[in-house]
């Protein structure tokens, strides 16, 4: 059975908190520092590698962290989730995202179908749906070929497939994979909606219709918003629309859709990019086998997350250095950075997967826990975050710890020698002399142009972002943020603080106000 | 003589560390909380209105605010600044980009010119050429009319003009005023020009390179990029380029370039959007008239900010009210969360503008303060955000204060009712709400569904998003910042911050490094 535990109720916790500090920019001094970057290190999958060298670690704190592992029984837990136990305790729900990648253990059963079948099935529907739309045998009432994929999706299914399309977009435009444009309509502003129509050809777009419950009132809002507007062109809706909900819905079985693929209640919709919810617009934006390859990258990322030694574990060791700045070294943020464009929009996907899971204030329990729990999560890719927030993050009174990650190849391959160095030597040059300036920082008499140092950051460092590594990177920070969540103990997979805000918007909309709730209305006038 | 003093030397800092603290919740809730909303409401240019009934403050903290600003001669800093007194002590510059958009006190001499007539010259300039292309008289070698415009910069170069273009590019189609499609390339990663560039017509796109020194390395590395592609497409760079960049730079009077506009060093770029900067690319995409509109609303707002009572200056409000939550509340962080699709990119503005001028730890004589300084910025739009990080803004352990923005109409106009609402109502009910949920929670016996309220937001709102209010937004944020510069004694208009990791970066191109720095590289194949 596991144990779940309160943090502060750990030994190793208390043994954390007595140990001495790392003197960052001593450490990471001349020959010492060249050690540490090839010493603090983990593989991943897909070729990348986790390198914790500028993190303010040492082998006392990472055995201490060890320790903590095994008291917190990580592995056991996520043994546990895997296996299908009820992990998601406050919904009573089984968390099964990593199975839409692979099988990790035993076969999970679930209302009476075995759940790897059911993901792998809808896969397959997705995929043969998306061929006979990428051969012109789903057509147009015209019988004209659809080029654009349009999601319909707030949240989860938005930020995750966007930023997953945004990744991987010239990538497949290089590579010959781009079947259909995909576009994403998600803010219930419908200025979003009526933008996003303003640059589609609807006679040959298709719509994604994703919502779980179809009950989501920002999305059945733009579906209307679409559907109006196709009827406008004359086209009809049902010949333009799909559904990713749950078989249970109202959107599942209807004529109003040319077809439905199934999701479940197993999988939260932060991590459902890997689930019919990233399945259906990146099938058909990109192929069916694009998203296998992604998917499998996934799953690759998953079996690491297993392993035993924690220095071979890159998610847990990544999840726990954060405990550990966190809770002993007091951080409040951490920014994830990276050093390609085309994850421009990444960061904003991990800050939901992160913060809607461990911004929590209660254990899984239900009882007040009084320790940090998840981070704020920041961040933009460099180069330009380095001639925008870098300033504070360099010389501001708070440390925030960071995240980098880099590659050695462009995507595209295409590129300019200016001086000497090609723009991706520029760019991998610039990640490794922040990481550097932040750890080390620099003396000088005039403190304006002095660096303390002393801010830790990681890099996740690849060969190139491909489906495959990007599948690898987004399993790395799921199993992170899962890792994180069975440290501190909270339930990462509920999210009850999103629920006041709509119970109280259905007041404002019906009317059904007093006091200052009535006024702000008043001045909005709604 | 203007008196610079760190924060922690006023007796009313002093007086405000002893103030009791408001308890939200409860002033909140009832016919009270309806009378806050109707007295914390400061008037704003262009019909916008900054309300702050959800911040913890109250009619006393707000009178020793009031006390603090005029103890730190907030307005005397201000008047000293916009006369042209060397408030950039670090690089010893004047700080003139309210200037850009009216006279705010005396003629300014610099130069050996009048920097009003100065900048009035480069709009212009701008507006001439602008018209020029936009009725057929300057094109492509083929004589075929320029269609898009390519802003090539970084940092103020790139985010401000962006985060403008993306929040007027819905109104400006709808309104028949988008006279260019404009597009940014920004980063180094050869990706991010090489992604433009794919998506564009080159034969019939004209950049703009934006560099004050010319010498700004991911700016030429970009512009090489590009003359590359015009080159290979049989294109003359010569004939799709124009320049912004000051008078004594390679780049003026420079025979690459149909024209060159000008900037001085007397607006940093983080300021610049008001300048040539935004000038250039903004009056291309949408005409000169759009970008005068814009200037104009913005200096509405900066003559509002010389306003002496502290309840009718807004800026100066939000920023002491900033200083309050940042140095006696203790909080780190602050989430910008504008309800429109339109300024989903104005947060990134904000967080370079902020975090680039406050993220200091000296003041401005170069001595080290003991008190935070610039907070953390964040944010992406509401409804999305809901959905994504709020979790931790409503139930995390550390309370984030919120800046709001709503509007009452949306810009396109397009609209649809669903369950007896229309969209844009659909989005002022969830920003009233999400207001309210903050401050005042909800009990409930299960501890998960518990909301402990007491977070603080204040919301801006107007009537509809335009140039002119954009304008008006924008200088708002601009003022806000200033000012807490002011307050906390550091110099708002230097980044020495950003240096160390440029110098880094040179000797891992030069091959010229040693310990962790040459291992890093070594990593990243450089």
């Amino acid at each position: 059975m596991t144990n779940w535990k309160n943090l502060d109720t750990l030994a190793s916790y208390k043994e954390l908190e007595s140990l001495a500090r790392v003197d960052l920019p001593a450490v990471m001094a001349g020959e010492n520092g060249a050690e540490r970057v090839k010493k603090y290190c983990a593989p991943m999958a897909e070729g990348l590698t986790f390198n914790f060298a500028a993190k303010a670690v040492d082998d006392d704190i990472l055995a201490a962290l060890a320790k903590l592992a095994e008291e917190q029984d990580l592995l056991g837990k996520f043994e546990a989730l895997y296996n299908g136990e009820v992990v998601n305790t406050g919904e009573k729900r089984l968390v099964l995202h990593q199975l839409c990648r692979g099988q990790l253990g035993n076969d999970v059963i679930a209302d009476g179908v075995n759940k790897r079948e059911f993901y792998v099935k809808q896969q397959t529907r997705i995929a043969e749906f998306a061929k006979k739309v990428h051969a012109g045998e789903i057509t147009n009432a015209d019988g004209e070929k659809f080029t654009t994929v349009v999601q319909i999706g707030i949240g989860g299914s938005d930020l995750g497939p966007r930023a997953i399309y945004i990744a991987l977009e010239n990538w497949a435009k290089t590579t010959g994979n781009l079947k259909m444009n995909a576009a994403f309509i998600s803010n219930v502003d419908p200025d979003d909606a009526a933008g996003v129509l303003s640059n589609i050809d609807v006679k040959h777009s298709l719509f994604v219709l994703v919502s779980k419950s179809g009950t989501t009132l920002e999305t059945l809002t733009n579906e209307s918003f679409v559907k109006n507007a196709l009827q406008e062109a004359g086209l009809d809706p049902a010949k333009h629309m799909v559904a990713v909900t749950s078989e249970t819905s109202p959107l599942a079985k209807n004529e109003g859709y040319l077809d439905a693929f199934y999701m479940d209640d197993y999988i939260g919709g932060r991590y459902s990019s890997s689930s019919a919810v990233g399945g259906a617009v990146l099938s058909l934006a990109f192929g069916p086998e694009v998203f296998a390859d992604f998917l499998n990258g996934a799953a690759e990322a998953d079996k690491l997350a297993k392993e035993k030694d924690l220095r071979k574990n890159a998610a847990m060791l990544d999840a726990l250095i954060g405990v550990y700045e966190r809770n002993v070294l007091g951080y409040q943020n951490t920014a994830v950075l990276p050093y390609s464009q085309a994850l421009s929009r990444f960061p904003a996907h991990l800050q939901q997967l992160d913060m809607e899971s461990n911004g929590k204030s209660v254990n899984r329990f239900g009882e007040p826990v009084d320790y940090p729990t998840g981070p704020i999560i920041f961040g933009e890719p460099g180069t330009n975050g380095q001639h925008s927030f870098y300033q504070l993050l360099h010389q501001g009174k708070n440390i925030v710890p960071m995240q980098f990650i880099g590659f050695r190849n462009s995507q595209i391959g295409s590129d300019v020698v200016i001086q000497g160095s090609t723009s991706q030597q520029k760019l991998g040059a610039n990640v490794a002399a922040q990481i550097v300036a932040f750890a080390c920082g620099k003396d000088d008499e005039n403190l304006n142009k002095k660096f303390d140092g002393g801010r830790p950051s990681s890099i996740i460092i690849g060969d190139k972002l491909t489906p495959a590594s990007l599948g690898a990177l987004l399993a790395h920070f799921e199993n992170k943020v899962m890792f994180q969540g069975f440290a501190w103990n909270v339930n990462s997979f509920d999210q009850e603080g999103v629920q006041l805000g709509k119970v109280l918007a259905k007041k404002v909309l019906a009317h059904d106000t007093d006091g200052a709730l009535a006024e702000y209305s008043a001045l909005l006038n709604i």
